[in-house]
């Protein structure tokens, strides 16, 4: 749903975690984890990571070190409301001025006008016409540059900074000591791939080719205007719950050994990655801190986390508790 | 088509290219494509890829440096008959002894009698169904296995070795001389994806995340039997013709700036990947060569080359002429 923030609520202070790179930084004594605060989920992470890496009988070869990431609410902030949803409006509204006609025409009205009652009328078939009008009709290059227009300039409601800035430090510190250590790490997201695609590598350091995301349809045209790829209306695979380990058979072909995640639009992501032969690591990061970010889980309406985190006990997920196992959550604060 | 091979016509004695390998193996003195002839070919790809890694006008950063090969008839052999469709005729006669009514049934009666006329007159439903059949109702898990053991034994019937040694030694080295400037190298076949990822790695160094092809669909189960993916008898996405650009949008989501193949299902991943900006390469293997492997184009059932053919001088494609541009075929020879 497309909801409104009212309200800009003022960024908190958060401690900058200092750190600051002395020379021996490469050493292996160094933090490889500092915003991490000394607590179980940690200790978690660090012990997979030595047991899968050293030999012994947990050891995993380099080629089969995958680990998978959600994005919303795992790697970056997804409250009030997802990004896309976000720049999904931002793009109707930018689009208002050669379609006089939506001001009173569904779903575009109530975008326009905020009116989050009315776009909840309009429903699934609302949302397919507002992602086919902003997400399609162009060809996969130029919605790229859309996404990268966008995302140069906008900013997070609350937080004030662009949205690739609305990232957890100690997530992106952790797919750097997991690609310091072998692991080839993906995003297997809901959001659009394309979406994504755009500005996952300055990020987070993951390449394009490695992002899994929800796929529309694209087809192959070679007319006056050159050989291209062209987005269609029309939905190819939605890349949430069940639809995660199938994508990520499709597109990687191994199980991973490790896998994060924050909302039951992963347990099954998590199922499959933990349900493999030898040392396997599920995560799952419980948003508790309403000071620095946001607290929600069951009863949220974006990223609800209910049944798996259920299920986290009896599958030995590790449950990332925000407030206290993350010293920082930003970085540069 | 299934169609047996009544005779097995004897392996002609290839001369191997030689070149055993010098102490200054690594040096830039080492011819990397030994295999080749000093062609026209050869010439082509080794000015493309001098230009594409020198600082200079047609530099490419090595990001996108992205190289795609289709398999059938590119890497390696596709005559009399695809090895997939031999697999599958195999699978049938393995399984025909827990299947009495086979005996009976088209299309599997067809395939147990050798009888060519039946199969075609099952058309596309009957190839469904031995498609369905074969290949499905497992786990990819349990595909992986049974792939895995038929290509351990089988051999092609001609040339009497297994099918991963039916593999072009030119091709493998041009491989092999893209990735060490930088390239990153995708298979992009008309094959089912699940069948070359076996052994596409041991094969051609080409590991399975970088395997596109044919896909039928999966579900994800969590059952008595644990999490896996389940291989439907449905088919995902046709990986042929226009079908692979879009795939190598979806899975790369970068346009290549070199694609090779052999026939006419590969007209559009080479107009795709040529018509993008800067310095491109696009090539088709011409095969010529009927005493040491086969000679077919136009009028082939198995990899029909015409329109592609027709296109690659208008479009600048290199047409690698099998007979006169490659020293030897196979390795070992």
């Amino acid at each position: 749903m497309l909801i409104r923030v009212s309200t800009l609520v003022l960024a908190c202070s958060l401690v900058l975690s200092g750190c600051q790179n002395s020379p021996d930084v490469k050493t292996a004594s160094v933090d490889p984890l500092p915003s991490w605060n000394d607590g179980p989920a940690k200790k978690a992470i660090v012990d997979f990571v030595g047991q899968v890496t050293a030999k012994g009988p947990n050891f995993v070869p380099v080629e089969d070190r995958i680990a998978t990431f959600d994005n919303d609410g795992t790697l970056w902030v997804e409250q009030p409301i997802y990004t896309e949803v976000i720049f999904t409006e931002a793009r109707v509204q930018q689009m208002a001025a050669d379609h006089p006609d939506w001001k009173k025409k569904q779903p575009f009205a109530a975008v326009l006008n905020h009116d989050a009652k009315a776009l909840a009328v309009s429903g699934e078939k609302g949302t397919a016409e507002l992602l086919a009008v902003t997400h399609t009709g162009m060809s996969d290059e130029q919605f790229d540059g859309i996404v990268t227009s966008w995302m140069a300039t906008a900013k997070h409601p609350r937080f004030q900074r662009p949205f690739t800035e609305c990232i957890y430090q100690p997530m992106v510190e952790l797919l750097r000591y997991l690609q310091a250590n072998g692991f080839t790490n993906y995003i297997v997201s809901g959001g659009e791939q394309e979406f994504m695609r755009p500005w996952t590598d300055k990020t987070y350091g993951i390449p394009r080719e490695r992002v899994i995301g929800t796929q529309m349809k694209t087809a192959f045209v070679n007319n006056g205007g050159g050989a291209a790829l062209m987005r269609l209306p029309q939905l190819d695979s939605m890349n949430d719950g069940p639809g995660k380990p199938v994508n990520i058979g499709r597109f990687i072909g191994r199980r991973p050994i490790a896998a994060f995640g924050n909302s039951d639009g992963d347990e099954q992501m998590l199922e499959y990655t933990t349900a493999g032969s030898g040392l396997r690591f599920g995560a799952l990061v419980h948003h508790t801190d309403a000071v620095r970010e946001y607290a929600y889980d069951r009863e949220s309406k974006v990223g609800t986390l209910d049944k798996a985190l259920d299920e986290a006990g009896e599958k030995h997920w590790t449950v990332i508790d925000m407030r206290s196992d993350w010293k920082s959550i930003f970085s540069g604060q």
